[in-house]
């Protein structure tokens, strides 16, 4: 007979109630009509930036993730005979597992590449030749490289998509739109034409240098009514904390950007709580804003949410992970199905999952 | 014309006559009636310690390794649809790729792990998360870690099964899963109510810090009415070559436990010889009992077999590989067998492959 | 609204008027004739050496690669259930990837490995018992080991086929047959019983040092009518440039073998240029003939054709990249093709492709 402690170790639970942002994409998928023509330039484009987006664009593309989220075993052979590069230069494992993990929930092949010196680059190769070489070996290409320049020199010479996942302090564009995935499955009235009370939006993070703040800010250029005001936290002045250029883009928009250095002042009018402590630069990962941080003891508002791009430190307290407030897992997750979206789309095989197009 | 020099060289054969253990998965199928009943548990179970397994289900995870075995190309897509995340903290190619393997076979999908420094945990995010971030990717966790306490930090949070491919000095279960497998294709009569002569088992190995051992021995204790006796045989004394604890579950089992120093005393007498020479202590790995060594002149039983979990060194001579005690190779052979029939189970396909559940 | 801007800098073209070596891969499809006996041999070979092949089999191989590059998609089935142990323990992105992409597109699995202290040969495993291994887990092996000796002391216990991808400064099998494809591809009267005018080949590189220039000269052999003159261009002497054995091989042939210093009084009769700089030796990889480049400039034949093995310096200039001379990139491309045909016969599944056999 087996011991009843050993038992008690091994034995888990699939599915426990899922205290931890219930995702809805039901609820998106009802609140936006499909139009499969916003998707058709994505047929044709590399992912490079957050500014390529447009809000009809990205309607549709939450939408499909959405469409994907609600129906995960639905769609397993959308990208047969597809082959995905997926090269990480830059250390990661989480990023590169949830665009490997899209690929194959989808039915695709994929050869990984996660050690620069293995490269020709070693020899002294260009990424004009790399890219060259890719164009022969697959059909799509994610990149994430500490040189902020790498993927820019390959989308030259590359004839099939490829996205970045990452480009030193520059930008991670799929981070961004998981994100704001995530917050329209919280709040699908926001893109409706009743849409309900606007949000206040928390960022704790340096526009400056982190490249998943810097994308996200970017979407939310597209939407800015449903946004009352932005307020940016960090440990440097009005004056330092954006990149040149940055603040104007914003502002241009319509966003109402405020700034704080007391993050306890913010939280109590907060709807999203967006926090993150760490940028890449210089081939290695720096932390920023170490006084930050937010608990279950937190000034919190009831039903607000909080988002982190993943992996977390001392910033975002586990005390909040068995509370509502957790919608960083559920973005984590939601961040698989959106993928996919992109993906679908960027090889030319949205007309296998569209209804209409 | 070629060269015929030439075409000696690269001609090969793919079958030749198999003296290295002939496999007899087929007796073993009709020794054991099927029992899906007893492979229900897994489902919802990590694996981590050969301590989990009583008879019963280990007699019908033997059936099904048998039954694929039998037929090896017969159920290819299994596992269609499954993703398996293989990582490997800690160096080793044999286990990865039998494990890899067996999920292949079936038809799965797999996303590799082979470096501990490109994951978050570089950037000191705990195992919680990095296994929160598991339940979004995969399916199914196979982790080799040297650091002992990371599988079951993991086990904690994940909500997908995860199986320990080897923690530290701990255990190793799916190893021993795949030794006792291979002595029962060997003596399928003994799992059945008209059992011949028990055996003689003779171990050669460290059971205080050698994970396959430690792991191996708790399988035993299942079936005391097997084993005649089990040598130990090494250069420690009997004080001090068990880990606190391990002699007396073994002893409580009904196992007859000899230990002995002289190995060419043992021989004699085992019908099986199982020796290791490896243990993986502090990231590294250690050898022991440099003085033991089995040849083609060791004075072993005639039909006596001799298992290793490989990779082997000095300790257990080439000049074996060519005779019938070479059974190393056939549990080679089978492990990847033995390790489908367990990740069908855990994923929840066994419903695919029995014939009555 | 998008900014112009960013939209002119994602957007790409997924064809272009191919300037760069149009393919012909029809053509050459024609000019053959089918006859599966003469790839019948290579079901029972390791591909070890360019020694190994004939004329018969060349021909078979070069048109069941073009059938492939003719009907890309057609065959993503042929090798279902099939796993190939990709092993590259001297850096390479560029083989691994074109022997990958040529698994994954005929419906293959891949199991990798790209770091060669991960393997029990860090712990002192023989390569006899990896290969033994090998015969376990997979059902085709690729190599590429800087150690020359590797392939063939594996190819001694291997019961599946393996492939050399590379072995010191010895061989390279694969490229020289991806080579000699492109030229037939771009000649294929040449195989025909009406044969134009033979070809004048000038190849820039180090017969005793480089194992793709090793490899080529010994498939010409196979073919000496085609080639008018093969004119060898380094900065060593007759005496010193060649291996032992070397160039009595060639001009045994038939082949007549011509030696120079000076590459840009031989361009002008070459109707086929070769040209490569690095040789693989002591682990690392060592450049030769800095003095010798060839550019949009050099004095070429108006129809001549380039040919590189990739990856390139500074002997190979990118402005020959836009012109008609640029055969290099199909090379990279057919590459994949005919290593699709060479697996396929390996693993003992040509006569899914086939039409006769």
């Amino acid at each position: 007979m087996v011991d009843p402690k050993i038992e008690q170790v091994v034995q888990f639970e699939r599915t426990r109630p899922d205290v931890r942002g219930d995702a809805h994409p039901k609820k998106l998928l009802r609140a936006i009509e499909e139009d499969g023509d916003n998707l058709a330039k994505l047929s044709d484009q590399h992912i490079f930036s957050s500014d390529q987006f447009d809000r009809g664009t990205l309607l549709q593309l939450f939408r499909l993730a959405a469409k994907y989220e609600a129906n995960p075993g639905r769609f397993s052979t959308s990208l047969n005979g597809q082959i995905l590069i997926s090269a990480f230069y830059e250390p990661s494992t989480r990023t590169r597992l949830s665009f490997e993990s899209a690929w194959h929930r989808l039915g695709g092949d994929i050869m990984s590449i996660t050690d620069r010196s293995t490269t020709g680059i070693a020899k002294g190769e260009s990424l004009g030749d790399v890219a060259e070489m890719f164009n022969n070996y697959g059909d799509c290409v994610v990149l994430r490289d500490s040189q902020e320049g790498s993927v820019k020199e390959m989308m030259n010479a590359l004839r099939i998509p490829i996205i970045n996942a990452g480009n030193g302090i520059d930008e991670h564009p799929t981070q961004a739109l998981a994100d704001l995935y995530t917050i329209f499955k919280w709040r699908p009235d926001l893109v409706t034409d009743n849409p309900g009370e606007p949000l206040n939006l928390c960022l704790v993070g340096l526009p400056s240098k982190m490249r998943t703040v810097r994308s996200l800010l970017k979407l939310l250029c597209d939407f800015p009514e449903v946004f009352a005001s932005v307020t940016i936290v960090n440990d440097f002045s009005r004056e330092e904390m954006f990149a040149p250029g940055q603040l104007e883009q914003l502002e241009e928009s319509g966003l109402k950007i405020h700034t704080a250095g007391d993050l306890d002042k913010v939280l109590p009018e907060a709807d999203v709580v967006y926090i993150n402590a760490i940028s890449w630069e210089d081939n290695s990962f720096k932390e920023y804003g170490k006084v930050f941080h937010i608990d279950a003891k937190s000034p919190l508002k009831e039903n607000a949410i909080v988002l982190h791009p993943l992996a977390r430190g001392e910033e975002l307290c586990t005390s909040l992970d068995g509370t509502s407030h957790n919608w960083y897992f559920s973005q984590a997750r939601g961040a698989v199905f959106l993928r996919m979206a992109l993906l679908t789309c960027l090889v030319q095989r949205a007309e296998r999952v569209l209804d209409v197009i």
